[in-house]
């Protein structure tokens, strides 16, 4: 068992007894949501496997504050699971779009606010098996609410909880979209004053 | 903004301005590791669309405490994000396997280690807009350990962090796997005692 506490986090550690390289790559489906691509790579004893993964461009998601010290979030139907979902407001990049661009235009799309101040938090990848989808999570304050403007099809509701009814639902199961919980992950570190934010006006 | 607080966690809310209801579903990939179907729904303002998911059995995920207080991490190698990630031990439930079954062998075919006791924390959703996973979160302590048994053409590096090496990681942005931050905050409110476990002998 390695110990990888003295490589530090800049981690100078040599992987090449992990790391897979690509020999080929092949679009297999192009849905209308979906695109999925099949990969042939060599493994580190030099056998070949495949690898299919969703090709994704990139989301954001934001944990936005209100001045009341409440955040702002979503209930939104899933599909996949059957069900309604609590959610921090989140969505996908835009062709050509930054990650602060998009977290602007989805949180005053979903919810109708704008904010004065921005702090790019981190980054979280949900599916690392099969997935190259990042969220880069933002958050806001200084909050202006204004009308939503949802895409035709998209159903969401807006609503508000204290940081701390949001970790209850966390720890009794009601909230269990991974982004969500990352982001509480930050927020409840934020607040305590263990991590902190760089913030900046929009 | 709808105030959810009354509902409460049983959430006796009414979704029906929210929910789909399939109406028809087709195959539309069956690949060598991904299943994907695109189903075709209701939406609630009775117009049609698809939805397309990855099919997924389920999975676990173990936070293991050695008795020195470090837990078990893994490096492995994740080709869609051509990076090596740091992440508790997971795996996906084989066919009629109980996740409680899964939890002890993945931990033991992966890391080597056997617990004397375990208990389950709750669950998490990876990518609840394309793919039905869930992964279900297991803690296990009492660590025996023993020889890994990998998959052939899995690779990976076994080794131990403090929560606290691990938390500094998950701030540094150097951890950024969704279901390994999940666990961080599931191992930070578990060892400041926000929140309980119910241990169980294996």
């Amino acid at each position: 068992m390695t110990n990888l506490s003295d490589a530090g986090v800049s981690g100078a550690v040599d992987d090449s007894h992990l790391a897979e390289k690509k020999l080929s790559s092949d679009e297999i489906l192009v849905g209308n949501f979906l695109q999925i691509r099949r990969d042939t790579v060599s493994l580190p004893d030099c056998r070949h496997t495949t690898r299919e993964y969703v090709v994704h461009p990139g989301a954001v998601m934001i944990v936005a504050l209100l001045d009341d010290g409440q955040v702002v979030l979503e209930r939104q139907y899933r599909y996949p699971l059957h069900a309604v979902m609590i959610e921090f407001p989140a969505g996908k990049l835009d062709a050509g779009e930054s990650s602060f661009e998009c977290a602007r235009r989805e949180l005053r799309e979903e919810t109708g606010y704008t904010a004065r101040e921005w702090a790019k938090a981190g980054v979280l990848h949900p599916a690392i098996a099969y997935s190259t989808e990042f969220i880069d999570i933002w958050f806001a304050r200084g909050l202006t609410p204004g009308e939503q403007q949802l895409d035709s099809g998209e159903f969401l509701e807006v609503f508000s909880a204290t940081p701390e009814e949001l970790m209850k639902w966390c720890a009794s199961g009601w909230v269990t979209d991974a982004k969500t919980l990352t982001g509480m992950l930050w927020l409840s570190n934020m607040l305590s004053g263990a991590w902190t934010l760089e913030w900046q006006t929009a």
